[in-house]
């Protein structure tokens, strides 16, 4: 068996459901002192994080990620228990076999392999790993950039380790995510009795043509990295159930998935125009979760396409899409981000695993970026 | 005291919450037997309900109405104990006493003083009586008229004891109310994650533009006795609460109260054809409570307008305005049917109360309509 698929059926052992880390950190920071890495660990609140460097010059060369996973779901559907890594037909099964387990032994063994190659290695590694990336987010990555921050630290070169390939290992590599922006919307109208329209004003009826021109809002082009901006409803009340009143307020909660060719402010302050327009009466409560962030193909996307192609024969497409990650929290300090791991096609779901022979291959493609980036090849 | 008042008293001293009769008709019953009444009572499932009838010519003068009250509300914030009738001011308080005790009083008190001065009177007179009208009215007066019909009685004059005094006794006839049809309409989408709106469709962007188009329509103009047709949502409800999903599909309930202008075919086959017109897929679920009715301007009308002038001195205005009332269902077997009774300020409220001063008038204002239409006067 490899060094990483074992390392992989250990931390999957370990049932490490948001945010609880159950040891698996602890795993990791052995084999990385064992090699020369300086570990500190980052407990803040409930979550555990650890920051582990070796080498003190630059360039840096950063991997990140999570040792959390997503709840199980009903364990009675599963085909194997969710934390008993079981291999068939060529498959490791577990819950956070792919997302993101395998990527958290890969770039241990891979610094392990690197370090017995490159033993007087210029410029440094670095892993950021947290066990808040599933849950709330808040205690987690995120406050470890604050902390690195607040001392100067700054990474040139950083790899999320999330599942980004779509079909195949190495088919995609994510360089940049959009921005996430939520709001919740509350229209006032006059609450009274279905007989009596007259002395009441129905905000449905009110807010219904400010959300259909929302609705139709064409907000940006998107550009050549970023898919155009997309503006969703998730949830929209109002009434109390009773079928002869007109309600008095209507509440809608939407969300901006937005490309950089928009800006939070830009999406506010359209938002509150259309709104304005139509004469509402509003409450408007914002929460913008990540700003979008885009890493320029260059030095980290070129290294790490090459050893893609090296180790699995594949061009790699560079791609923004998908849902938010801790790369929009670990971008503020680092020059270049990337996100790349294996294929993401079964994560979040029952039955959640990963292709054996993509294991090791994966620990095999992080090592050639390594070295490509610190100039070892 | 007048006998009106006092019976008045001792109705609301009973506390008939919708559906419990708790008495009330056996107190009205033993004082229309005692001048000559035969009653039928005519319980249906919980549904206390009966028909009086004096005399077997025509034409049949028919008084209806009901025992049953509203719930009280918080008890301590009424003034006096809601089932203790009590006068302040001028005012009798207690729940029931404007919607309908003190019509039901006038109802008795009117026969008794009709007969009385009128004992070989022609034509009939009759009382519809039921528990069953605040609440689901399913085996209250419907049921009642279901009777009456499948034996082929039918009514010349029906007066309902509802509360339709405005501002003061008398300057108010209901002699029509508007329909009630009310729909269930579910627009389907695909749900999705917010992250990827093109592998979803979100119903209530699909919804919004036929919502805005439903809430802008003029259905109808009315007439000279009906207000437009109004359509209202009183409810909507998509989203599960998450904030990341693109819900599945949205729920609307809505409710027209439409004039005779329009018919309850025409309002549906318009409502289904803007859905189809902006390409919903939908599930829609007509529930028809109502039927528009209109009692034109003649015998019954002009009897007690007379009557007001006689007793109040005021000009009743004809309206068909408010909610709906047993009076859609009797109308069914009555060639002409109005409603009126005392002043509706405080009925489902908090302290409800009738002017004392208004209670006798009321009484009298029956008794002199019963004259005139049986032709005593």
């Amino acid at each position: 068996m490899s060094a990483t698929l074992e390392l992989a059926r250990q931390l999957i052992r370990l049932d490490s459901v948001t945010p609880r880390d159950q040891g698996c950190q602890e795993l990791m920071i052995a084999r990385l002192e064992a090699i020369g890495f300086r570990v500190e660990r980052m407990r803040f609140g409930d979550v555990d994080n650890f920051w582990a460097r070796r080498g003190g010059d630059g360039p840096l060369v950063c991997f990140a990620g999570h040792t959390d996973v997503v709840p199980t779901g009903p364990l009675e559907q599963w085909d194997s228990p969710p934390f008993e890594p079981t291999v068939r037909n060529g498959l490791l099964y577990g819950r956070g076999a792919a997302d993101m387990k395998a990527s958290l032994a890969a770039f241990v063994t891979a610094c392990e392999d690197f370090v017995a190659l490159h033993p007087g290695h210029t410029g440094s590694i670095a892993l950021l790993i947290t066990s808040d990336e599933e849950g709330v987010a808040v205690d987690g990555s995120v406050k470890v950039v604050d902390a690195l921050e607040a001392r100067g630290e700054t990474i040139d070169y950083c790899i999320v380790g999330e599942p980004t390939s779509d079909q195949a290992l190495g088919d995609t590599i994510k360089n940049g995510r959009r921005g996430s922006l939520s709001g919740q919307l509350i229209v006032h109208g006059i609450q009274g009795h279905i007989a009596y329209p007259h002395l009441a004003k129905n905000p449905v009826h009110l807010m219904a043509p400010a959300l259909a021109e929302l609705a139709a809002t064409r907000w940006d082009e998107g550009n050549a990295f970023f898919p155009p901006t997309s503006w969703q409803v998730s949830n929209i009340h109002a009434g109390t159930g009773a079928s002869n009143i007109i309600p008095g307020h209507c509440e809608i909660r939407f969300n901006f998935r937005f490309s950089p060719e928009s800006s939070a402010e830009s999406l506010k302050e359209r938002v509150c125009a259309i709104l304005d327009r139509h004469g509402l009466g509003y409450e408007l409560h914002w929460q913008l979760s990540g700003q979008p962030f885009l890493t320029q193909p260059g030095k980290l996307t070129d290294a790490l396409s090459r050893a893609i192609t090296a180790v699995a024969g594949r061009q790699a497409e560079l791609s923004t899409t998908g849902g938010t990650s801790d790369g929009r929290f670990i971008k503020r300090i680092a020059r270049e981000l990337v996100e790349f791991g294996p294929v993401n096609a079964t994560i979040h779901k029952l039955n959640e695993c990963v292709e054996v022979a993509d294991i090791e291959p994966l620990s095999e493609i992080y090592r050639r970026t390594l070295e490509q980036l610190l100039n070892t090849d």
